[in-house]
Parts: C-alpha cells; structure tokens; sequence
C-alpha cells in the first residue's frame, strides 16, 4: 500500500496513491490525515488496503493523476523524528578525516538523536537557507514510521511495529555542527527541517528486498543532474531498524507516527558513491589532503529517488533547489 | 486566561479553568484540543477569553469542579519542546563538581537540546521507571508555548509570540547521560518523558510578575513532603524567553504549539535550594567531598508548584510518584 498527504491545512490531507505512482484517490473519509490513520492503524489500514487494491485494479471512483509537487511530506509535521546513525563505516569514515578514531562500542550501540518534527518540507520545497556559510548538505536516507511502541520492546517485537517505510533528505548545516556538538547536548541549529520522500510504503511493497528489517536496494542521489552515490541501503547497515526503534524505546513508550531515520547511508565499497557532500569531502581529504567538493550553494539542486529491479520508481522523488531565505 | 486538557482521546479535550483553579467548562465546540487552538490562536484565543471573563464572573452554565488528576498535560503531545538550559550558574556548577571548567561562551550562547514530545506524562502521572539504577531526577523548570514563529526572528519580535506558559519535571536518567552525551548526538535515553503543569495560563495572568520574558516568582519543589528548594525562576536567568525562543529560530521556523523549556531553575543564593537532585548532589560533593543524597527511589514523589505573593496556586501541582515499570 502507498500513501501520500496532499497539501492541505497543517497535517495535509490522506491519499492513497497506485502502485505505479500514477494514479491516486481521496481517503481523507478513511482518515482524514495520515497521523489519524496510524492512530488507530489495526482498525483503519485494512480498509485502506481494500481501496489501494481497488485503484490499481481501476476499479475506483474518482481517481485523479498522482502529482508529487502537490504533496507535503506523508506525515507534514510529526510527534517524533529520531534519526540513527546506523551505517557505521560512514561515522568511522567522518571520523578518521579529522584524525579522531572511533570508540568500538559504537559497533554494539546505536548513535541516535531527537530531531526537529514540527514543520517537515514537503517533497519538492525548496531548502531556504539563510547563509551560505552555513555549510548547507544534504543527507539521503530510508526511514520508518510505527506505530504505538511500548517502552522496552525487544528488536523482536519491534519490528511488528513498522509500519510504513519512506526516504529522507535530512538537511544538516555542517559548519553550525562542531561548535553545536562541542557544548554537549547534541545537534539543534544545525539540523534544521528534513524532507521525505512522496510517498510512504507498507513494508510488502518492497518485497524480497525488505528483508531483516532492511531496505535492500540502491539509495541513488544526484546532484545538479549528476549521480552522486547509489549504495545499497541493505549494505554495510550496522543496525537495522527493529534494533534502532529498540534502542529508541529503551527508557520511554513511543508514539503512534514516530519515524526513525537509518542516518546516512553509505557502503564501504567507494565505487557506489555517497549519500552526503561530507563523506565525499572525507574521501577526498583522506585520498588528496583536502576537500574538493563545496556544500550546497544558492542553486544546487539535489534529488534522491529508489527504484526496484525493473526500474520503477518506489516511493516518488524528493527533489529540492537550495534558495535564499528572506 | 488559563486553560487544560482533560485526558480523552490522544490529544485531550479543551478545558477553560477559573483563575482559582476551582471551576472549568468546556471548551472544545470552540478548539477541540489545545493544538487546535494554537494552530489559529489570533482567531479562537477571543473567544476563549470571552468564555474565561464569564466563567471568573460566574455566568456561564455547563461549569464542573476542576480536578487536575483529570488533566492530561495541557498538551498531551506536541510536535516540539526544546529545552534551554538558561541557568547557566548551574550548568558552572554542574562542571565545577566534575573538575571541569565552562567555556565563556555558555554565558552568552544558550545551550538547547531537542526533547522527546510524542507522549508526555500527565501532571499526576506516575514516572513508570525500568531500573533504578538509571539515576531518576525530577527537573523542576518554567516553559512556553509559541504560535508559529518565522526562521530567524529577532529577540525582540520573538516576546510576541510567547501565547502561553507553563511548569515542567523534566524527568531524567542521570546514570545514563555520561555515556549517551560522550557519543556526541545528545540526549536520547536519558531524557524520557517530561510531565508538565496540569494548566497552562497566558501571560498576563502573572501580572506584575512577567516581565523582561521571565517569571520572577518562586518555583517550589517537593521531595516526599519536604520541602527541596524554592529558587526564583526570575533570578539568575541568563537569557530569558525571547532569547530562547529565537535561538530555536535561527535556522529554521517553528510550527505552532512549540514549547520551550528553561532548563533547571537555579538561584546563586544557595539557601533557595536546588530544583534538582544533580545540583543538590553537586553541591554536596564540592562542600563534603562526596554526594549524599540519592536519585529517586521507587516510591518516592516530587511535586512542583508556583504561587503568587497571595500564595494562591497560578498553574496548579505536578505530583508524580516513581514506579517500578512492567
């Protein structure tokens, strides 16, 4: 089943979209937002399901072109989004640049931290940034969304839990990070508001390549047209989502739409490329001595898209131009 | 003008409370939950206010006693609470105790984490906790809740857009900060669910006692009946609430219904005490070498309250009791 909210009001209005991303109808009577619909998620999904298998069989009324500039992210604005940091090789990677080794219980202890959730770009929204300086960089990743999660699950029972899965472009400024983090209490200026892909996915929909709780599929991101990386989200993936959706839950109960990012993907294989300008930038200070490749300018346009096998597109493209605020 | 959210559904039901916090009437043919009144405050907050005027003036029908055991938090989740740490002689303390030394800078950029918000405690819920050892500290702070605020909004524009205020027991787990904060992405675990006044009031109601963006009256703490400190949340504040808020902003809007935390209210003058265990501990160790109080035991209540000079209650008591969870 795929999902997407239309722009409309502040949670957006549900639509359930065919599986060819062509064609999409209303479900706003179903549920009205898609933070409704994973509110009561056992009573509500199947007969979402009944309407999505009806719209790809074109046995629905008052379907409608899908179009994704008209879409917010699936959940606009969310109670929760806590991104992990599950591809390992990428923080060792980041790490050995600046000549800083990493701690090994990072290979048995999830990095996750609590992201801003308030105010989600859409899909197509321009990232307006209000200094250039900033060190403006994109982040592509794959996320999933649950449902109520009582405190202390196991990664076993969590991963009934997983409800829909989406991409993210996670925005980070990475010239505010190093005096963010050196005060201690982690990232806030300098990860401001994150875009998802168009639309959200049952598991199901991905197949044989959602397989122990992974994604196994190429991340492809381009940069002002060119490809910039493709790793296999199912490579070199430490943690896979019922583990961090475990480790989120440890002291607390999670709340029905709380979305859990994998972090940047990246695959220790280089040919794949990268999913964010920093660890190309490591790349090339450990390979030339410094960095070549800037951060976003006023201009740049980043897209991140994942298609299956025979090369259709799964969840829409999350395409963005970086603009002057003000 | 003072409103609460009485537990119903997963984001309560409007309530309108008398200023003695005796009487109540609905409040939801006018917003159905506070979000709802947040997200079109200019339009609804009239007439909340007219029905506030009739309910001190007795002449509205339909009233109830109010009962804040009723009370979910004024909002029961919220799309974002960060949380300050504006007392900076405390954060000085904190490090002073540990040896370490605060860089000047903490006196003129405020420290600010991004909190969980996707299910707060009620302000009479218990503090359901896995283990004891985790360290369980109340934090006794003040809050406010904004509209919507653009990215980058001055100090000065940013008062305006203070709608509300609020108390906080920032609930955490300070056995598991060292490890959590050394990972560098801040808190996660060691921060579960905070639990906030039974009622949130607009400024106004503080009267002569808001005023510079602060709230220059006692905030009082409890610890098993004992009384644990009394600081004035007026005092030693380093940046008030227009400086917090448009620290939030600098990179990016916040969406309606954004709260933000002072962090642990801390006066210089140690015979206020402390709102805190840490502090009191700190305090310990730097006059007898050693810290004698404990963290919270199962069984043990913290209450957090705030009066006028009249001594009357203006937000109602948070009481909680620490649990033994499962």
């Amino acid at each position: 089943m795929k999902l997407a909210s239309l722009k409309h009001r502040r949670d957006g209005k549900l639509i359930i979209v065919s599986r060819d991303l062509r064609q999409a109808v209303d479900a706003s009577d179903i549920a009205k937002t898609l933070q409704d619909a994973l509110d009561d998620w056992d009573t509500l999904s199947p007969l979402l399901r009944a309407r999505y298998d009806a719209l790809n069989a074109d046995h629905v009324s008052g379907r409608f072109p899908f179009d994704p500039f008209a879409c917010a992210s699936p959940l606009p604005r969310a109670f929760q989004w806590a991104d992990g940091s599950a591809y390992v090789n990428h923080v060792e990677l980041v790490r050995k640049a600046r000549g800083a080794t990493m701690p090994e219980s990072f290979w048995t202890d999830p990095l996750m931290y609590q992201g801003m959730s308030d105010k989600f770009l859409g899909p197509r929204e321009d990232i307006a940034l209000c200094d250039e300086a900033w060190g403006c960089d994109f982040e592509a990743e794959v996320a999933v969304i649950t449902d109520d999660v009582p405190m202390a699950v196991s990664p076993q029972d969590a991963s009934q839990h997983i409800k829909l899965l989406m991409l993210v472009n996670d925005v980070s400024l990475r010239n505010l990070i190093p005096s963010e983090l050196a005060k201690g209490f982690g990232f806030f200026q300098s990860k401001p508001a994150s875009a998802f892909s168009p639309v959200a996915v049952t598991p199901d929909e991905l197949t044989e390549h959602w397989q122990d709780n992974k994604i196994h599929l190429p991340l492809e991101v381009n940069l002002n047209g060119d490809q910039f990386g493709a790793p296999d989200a199912g490579v070199d993936m430490t943690f896979d989502f019922s583990e961090l959706v475990a480790h989120a839950a440890k002291s607390r109960h999670l709340g029905s739409g709380t979305i859990i990012g994998s972090g940047t993907v990246s695959n220790l294989d280089r040919s794949k490329g990268s999913c964010c300008i920093a660890e190309r930038r490591m790349l090339e200070i450990l390979d030339l001595g410094a960095p070549q490749t800037p951060f976003l300018l006023y201009g740049d346009r980043v897209s991140i898209e994942m298609h299956d096998k025979e090369g259709r597109s799964i969840f829409g493209k999350i395409e963005q131009e970086v603009v002057s605020y003000g």
